[in-house]
């Protein structure tokens, strides 16, 4: 039997409502800007970051968490003594700036949150020295400050062995014009900006696998990759603030862009409106992604369903400034790449890769 | 024996190398603010909100948790069927934008981290929506809107019966002109607004004390309150907004105020500069801080040392603004009171409350 996310544990179901009784309540409060000179934009809700409307600037809020990432690093430390908390910091920011930037806000401030089961869990000073390292170069990596934060001890809460990592950012757009809004048109160019590897997502279904594994986290991964699986899963994710201040800079008006997370591919098609995008220039999947839909057995349409497969981040632009947007890209220091366009096919909202004959249909992404 | 903070298994020692550690390596971040137009005001790092200076306005930065109360409304709830997941929502927004005030700022955006071991927590309906109806209830008293949030389920770190709670706020001092500065005066005055029980604080040590009693949380308090323990030590925490922005309008000018959280009465003399703090008109402590005090036991001076002992927020403001102060505290709903006044004893610093014959030095409050 192959393994799937909805398998590995996590039940959608469940969230998915208190996320909506959440989104319910918390549109009640949207006049409340008001007094402060700010408003709601329409779109805002569902979308990664929370935006606030003023005259002449927009702030964005987000509040995010690693997930059970830190777990993987637990136990390879335990086994190798090789100490990952620099990446899992960097990680935790990450995942944090990548979704602020999908609106075109630059992050200005970070916040951490760092809440352990027992304060013993600090005694370790090399894990300590370098998750407070990882998460200042993750903050200049953003180019924000690093503001603050909360360290709580949370005995009977929180595991006595782990650490729950999370935080908040604040951004902003200025002038107002930067901000991506969502018009994608028929015709739309996609790039993709390669990712490091899972980066903060799928972790769950990964620590399953490597439960399966005789070596666990010490198996090679092979495919032509001398990394440990252990190794690869930590990889540090990319940070994609540089590109879109780049592309801001250069005056290239970004369409869309989406944070490739939760979801797998199937965040390629969160903007509301409907639209098919076709994914034609194919990279094969990075080698920590062919060793997992191995190891798992998980379908390659799982598998596309689930994980980045390799690509962090997407933007979709008009096609005159397809080079333009590569360009900057590359000079930011992405890897990236012309991976396919947009078209509109009435109201069909899908995520199509011809060359591999799969499909995901708008139905199969909920996160509104 | 009596009991005490320390006692009761938290250590500050290991939490604060952490603590101090990351504001070592936050202050090297404080640069990257430029290209964004903002600066770190000197005095910021340390207090209660992080600060960023524009041209015209301030932005504040909080992150912050509730810490283990929710624990205690678990064991209410499985005991008597009594739901206080409508008042655990708004003690962990009142902890946030109490903190976020203290500088001056209102807070415009709140968003929600809710993590759960397992998503069956949501399967109870009643305890979730009162959770939503709580987070959007002190959200509308705060005056701000609630800007999205992060419900993650983490597995193997969080405990499957439990939920972390915490979140971030937004807040902006306009004009610049409103920021409560710390420029307290010899001859100061100091307002006392109450609390409502033990709001956030405390709660390791009020669950010890839970253990030791045969009846538990069920247990009446007495000293003229008909309360239970447990329903006494849930009664929400008071969100001071209203009080701030009252002063605000009325241009009350606010030298300092204090957030009375964690190390209880310490925590008036947060301001750097020393100053001696004279509580002379003391109030009896409420029936729950008595109940404590007695079942614990513990000390007077440890009490006053812990617990805010029914004083949630203090205000320093000079002598020809003490009635305008109390008068708008009033009409903002709040019972306020002139507890005492500021002294410069030469590079003294402490909390004196010469009644019960008690004095903190400054040396029994780390927060910097």
């Amino acid at each position: 039997m192959s393994l799937s996310y909805e398998s590995s544990g996590v039940n959608y179901d469940q969230l998915d409502a208190f996320k909506r009784a959440c989104q319910k309540a918390a549109r009640t409060t949207a006049p409340l800007l008001e007094q402060h000179g700010y408003s709601e934009p329409a779109t805002t809700r569902g979308e990664s970051a929370y935006l606030m409307e003023a005259d002449d600037h927009f702030l964005a809020h987000v509040e995010e968490g690693l997930g059970t990432k830190n777990l993987v690093a637990d136990v390879v430390y335990k086994q190798t003594g090789k100490n990952f908390y620099r990446e899992i910091a960097i990680d935790t920011v990450a995942t944090m700036v990548n979704d602020l930037i999908t609106c075109g806000a630059l992050p200005i401030s970070i916040a951490m949150h760092a809440a352990v089961g027992e304060s013993a869990w600090f005694t370790d000073e090399k894990r300590m020295n370098s998750l407070v390292e990882g998460w200042a170069h993750a903050c200049k990596k953003s180019n924000a400050v690093w503001g603050g934060g909360e360290t709580p001890t949370l005995r009977g809460i929180v595991n006595a062995e782990t650490i729950v990592l999370a935080g908040s950012a604040i951004g902003k757009i200025s002038p107002k014009s930067l901000r991506i809004t969502g018009e994608v048109r028929d015709g739309d160019q996609i790039v993709f900006l390669a990712s490091s590897g899972v980066q903060t997502n799928g972790l769950t279904l990964c620590r399953k696998i490597a439960d399966q594994l005789p070596q666990g986290y010490q198996t090679p991964i092979g495919f032509g990759d001398t990394r440990t699986y252990g190794e690869a899963l930590l990889a540090p994710s990319v940070i994609y603030v540089e590109f879109v201040r780049e592309c801001q800079q250069r005056g290239i008006p970004l369409n869309y862009v989406a944070h490739v997370t939760g979801h797998g591919w199937r965040k390629l098609m969160r903007l509301e409106e409907p639209f098919v995008y076709e994914i034609a220039n194919m990279r094969p999947a990075p080698a920590l992604f062919q060793f997992l839909e191995k190891a798992g057995p998980i379908t390659t349409k799982e598998m596309y369903a689930t994980f980045n497969q390799g690509v962090g981040f997407a933007a979709y632009v008009s096609p005159d400034v397809l080079e333009a947007t590569l360009d900057a890209a590359r000079s930011a220091g992405y890897d990236a790449w012309h991976a396919g366009s947009v078209k509109k096919e009435s109201t069909r909202k899908a995520v199509t890769i011809p060359s591999l004959g799969l499909a995901y249909e708008g139905d199969t992404l909920q996160v509104r």
